[in-house]
């Protein structure tokens, strides 16, 4: 077989079967075939498209290019759950608690952020001593011994992945929907969780600006978790504008903590619950939506969620009891105002600007060395639909810097659109995807 | 500016400026630009296609990303010929002899054959001591002198083409009009030439195989040279069948010489003919076709193309007198018939199988390193139309090896088909493409 062969099949519009996906990926990986054969694939790809199948195949392939997480030693069902990401998203903060005190397992394998904001992975590293540098023996005890763990993603976990993607990077080939759902799924299939909830983000925030091209993917991940034997959904939400009130690690923390208390922002509480209950069913522990939500704020009002939230960060090294003293969170030492420049209604607050603002801060990476100032972030108080006077308090910026705050503070005022028309806050679920 | 904005411009079918291919083609050249960037290009560019001006942008930017051959001490016009190569090619051998004696100056460069059977060079070095490895200050000196001098393709020569060759031919993105076009263009016109005549084949031997492609690769051409300030003409001519009846270095050098004394195969002469009125027309040494075929005719009467290839030989360090001793050229040591199976008339001659036959004789190269046996060949004594009696012969194999004999003969009596059809032989010109 000759890659040469496979890009000639491809661009001619053919359809490369299981064995010729599995001769290019292990090839690649191998390092047998050249960038330049995989980067011309791709273009092909592009324009031809890939079935079905071949989008299995693929997955499949990428997925078992290294380690497969084997979770076997965990008894029960194992429940994991991907964003397709956006400002503002500490979902798995709040989530992943709140699940494991019903009695889900969560086996959760967690990146670092590479956008405007920092990744889960950086969020919990503001409580101090936290670490997700675990080895696979010691994530499987908490996991069997707390009901959930979080560890970093390993290299060896479909590394195909990894570096197929790296070379979709600066090709000028990542937005295609079979290489998206590929690249997502190929990493939560090694990952080993039996059930995947899947949370794609549609809006100006969002990596699928389009809602169709969110339903498309999500039907495509939806499909693969199924014929690899998971049981998938995926749930459509809103990033037009970002999620919840907090941007920034620390922030965000605390606005996790605070909606454990049942007193966090309707549309990230909404999701959480969404997501969560979706969680429960897949596992076989509520028989409904509605039974699913009940339970889940049954941990919030008894409080088994934020204790499960402290005993989580206490079994991997930090100070769990920072959970009822937040204020041991990193603290930025300056903040900023951001007033309203007009009497009216915000009708848009651009999410990528709010999360540029955040990484003027210092709150995100620039490159892959940056290190996250964790403390600094923003508070939003006004979001799309609310009512604003000239001089109100839109915002306020949490920093560490004078001059920093001030080149946030411009970037930020610039998110808001403030006008005469009262748009209406629309919903932060816009639809599931069971198959 | 950066290759991956131009990447995605070309995705998405824009055309993309003269400024942009400038740094496309610098920064390949250079290093700067990666091969899996440029390979990924070069897809996109497999799909969109290339407009005319980008195909001259292109064209010139790889003509000039090494040194453009400065033939202005050449004091008349120059003229230069190029075919797109096919077996049984030994045009320019018997071509610029003739032109070169009716007064336009021949400066031109070759290649080594990669194909089945040897390039210009190998043939020319039938001839004892001959070199095309010569200074350009001797190529300009002989083009002065003898009126016509072929040098071997330096290194030097459009290196941008030579690179993005070597990466779209393992890349699958060879057969695109445009980029073969600029790729055989680019080389055309940093060679420097005034009038380029160009011989683009068709049929089943050669890289065109059907005519409209043929046509519309002439085209490409012909606006390219055109474009860039040369007169350019391309003759589309046969090749569905070996050109002439030689096959193989010294042998295909004999038949040129016995075309110079009048007594060549009809489809060659008139192929020289053709081509060789349109070098003068285009070079002023003739107001018609008409007057250019009666002027070469000429040359071929009265011994002058005979003594211009003798004079031409002997300025290059070779045995000039060969020319009129063809028994010096080197003769293989072994002859075997290949005789017709049947009694019928040859309906097709397969004309790969019989380059291969050649090559499995030793008359080309298999790889880059291959030693090519300039003796060895075949003469075929039948063609397509002819009719023939079982048991008579078909050709002659010239072979030094009794089992590559063997191998050869079988291949060659595979490339003959006959049956009870009597196909008329077609005409070797297809026609003509001036603009």
């Amino acid at each position: 077989m000759r890659m040469y062969d496979l890009i000639m099949k491809k661009r001619n519009g053919g359809a490369l079967t299981r064995q010729e996906i599995r001769f290019m990926v292990e090839g690649f990986t191998a390092g047998k075939i050249p960038d330049y054969q995989m980067s011309a694939m791709m273009m092909a790809i592009w324009f031809v498209g890939m079935n079905e199948e071949e989008t299995l195949h693929l997955t499949m392939a990428m997925a078992e290019s290294g380690e497969m997480l084997d979770l076997s030693a965990i008894r029960e069902t194992k429940a994991d759950k991907h964003s397709t990401g956006g400002v503002g998203d500490k979902t798995s903060l709040a989530l992943a608690p709140m699940v494991a005190a019903c009695g889900v397992k969560i086996a959760k394998m967690s990146g670092r952020g590479l956008g405007h904001t920092g990744g889960t992975i950086d969020k919990l590293e503001s409580f101090e001593g936290f670490s997700t540098d675990i080895s696979t023996e010691r994530f499987i005890r908490n996991v069997n011994e707390v009901g959930m763990s979080i560890m970093g993603q390993t290299r060896e976990l479909a590394p195909a992945d990894k570096l197929l993607y790296a070379l979709r990077d600066v090709t000028a080939t990542v937005d295609n929907m079979s290489l998206i759902a590929s690249s997502i799924m190929s990493k939560k299939l090694a990952a080993g969780a039996d059930v995947i909830v899947l949370d794609v983000k549609t809006g100006s925030g969002a990596f699928m600006k389009k809602q169709e091209d969110a339903f498309a993917l999500a039907r495509e991940m939806v499909r693969l978790g199924k014929n690899a034997g998971r049981k998938t959904i995926a749930v459509i939400s809103d990033m037009d504008q970002p999620l919840g009130n907090a941007v920034g690690n620390a922030l965000e923390v605390k606005e996790a903590i605070e909606t454990l208390k049942g007193r966090g922002p309707r549309d990230f509480t909404e999701l959480c619950l969404t997501l969560g209950a979706w969680m429960l069913l897949l596992s076989g522990k509520a028989s409904s939506q509605e039974e699913g939500r009940e339970k889940l704020w049954e941990t919030i009002r008894d409080g088994r969620a934020l204790a499960k939230l402290a005993e989580f960060v206490t079994a991997q090294g930090g100070d769990g009891e920072t959970v009822y003293h937040p204020e041991r969170l990193p603290q930025a030492s300056l903040t900023r105002e951001v007033l309203s420049p007009a009497d009216g209604y915000v009708e848009r607050l651009i999410c990528d600007e709010v999360g540029i603002a955040s990484l003027l801060l210092g709150g995100g990476r620039e490159t892959r060395e940056s290190v996250i100032d964790l403390s600094v972030g923003i508070l939003l108080e006004r979001k799309v639909g609310a009512a604003v006077k000239k001089g109100q308090r839109l915002a306020l910026l949490h920093g560490n810097d004078p001059e920093k705050l001030s080149a946030a503070h411009d970037r930020l005022l610039g998110a808001f659109q403030i006008g005469s028309m009262q748009r209406q806050e629309g919903p932060v679920i816009l639809g599931v995807v069971e198959d």
